[in-house]
């Protein structure tokens, strides 16, 4: 599962994502492989990685385990929102919803919208950013959100 | 990332998970290739992935990714906690924590604590159970809380 490091990531800072800014993150698809070697490993239930099984469970067939879903947003995320210059992680996420299947093949696709922005109480170098991210398939449906929280340097002083 | 089938998963229906029942999950290591394999994957920022950048970032060293810490946990739920013959899948989680960093060679282990189980009101086949999990590390530090719902099939009558 190994792949070259990200060519371009965005150079941004806290003031960079003001409250109702919208990011597109472009797209990936659902490879039909790592749906199987993700589930064998991390998520071995019968929808996810048993053709036979899935085809007679409620799904019809194989569906990506939810936090392999999560995972290829995350990888959007990374490549296309979050800037190492200012990316001090993340305590946790709200809401994450996994609202329809998800299946081999698919091709996703993110967006995120600042619902928050507010510079840290406690810590004046950095700022709290709390999202919205949509993932939506080749047919434009959502099929996963979450509302995750950011930790956000704030822009040096020049 | 391939590993064997579950062994023996627990069979397990609706009526097995009543609230304030806990679930010991058992232990699973971070495997320091697979911090690294993941986060190329998924979540490449330098504290994840860059073993300089990561020693001068806030958290001193490599850190796992989120996701890669949850994975873990569902892999310890899909052989510990979730059955095949019940498991319906999620519609979601809520409250999802990273409360401490997770590194490579830890060892973590999972609790469920059943918060709540209810009948489904349209469904009568299956029951919906929410439920409280927790992962530590070996020095008893949670390190990630979340509260996933889970649809689970109700017993078969004999």
């Amino acid at each position: 599962m190994s792949t070259p490091s990200l060519p371009n990531p965005p150079l941004r800072y806290f003031e960079d994502y003001p409250a109702g800014a919208v990011f597109e993150l472009g797209n990936i698809e659902v490879d039909p492989l790592e749906v199987q070697s993700f589930a064998e490993r991390f998520d071995p239930q019968p929808f996810h990685v048993d053709p036979q099984a899935a085809a007679v469970s409620p799904y019809g067939g194989i569906i990506a385990s939810g936090w392999h879903t999560a995972s290829l947003m995350m990888r959007l995320l990374a490549q296309g929102f979050l800037s190492p210059a200012s990316s001090l992680g993340s305590p946790g996420i709200d809401e994450l919803r996994w609202l329809l299947p998800v299946r081999p093949g698919d091709r996703l696709s993110g967006r995120v919208t600042v619902l928050s922005a507010q510079p840290s109480r406690s810590k004046p170098d950095r700022g709290v950013v709390i999202t919205l991210v949509e993932m939506r398939n080749q047919a434009g449906e959502t099929v996963l959100s979450l509302k995750p929280v950011n930790l956000l340097r704030r822009r040096p002083a020049a």
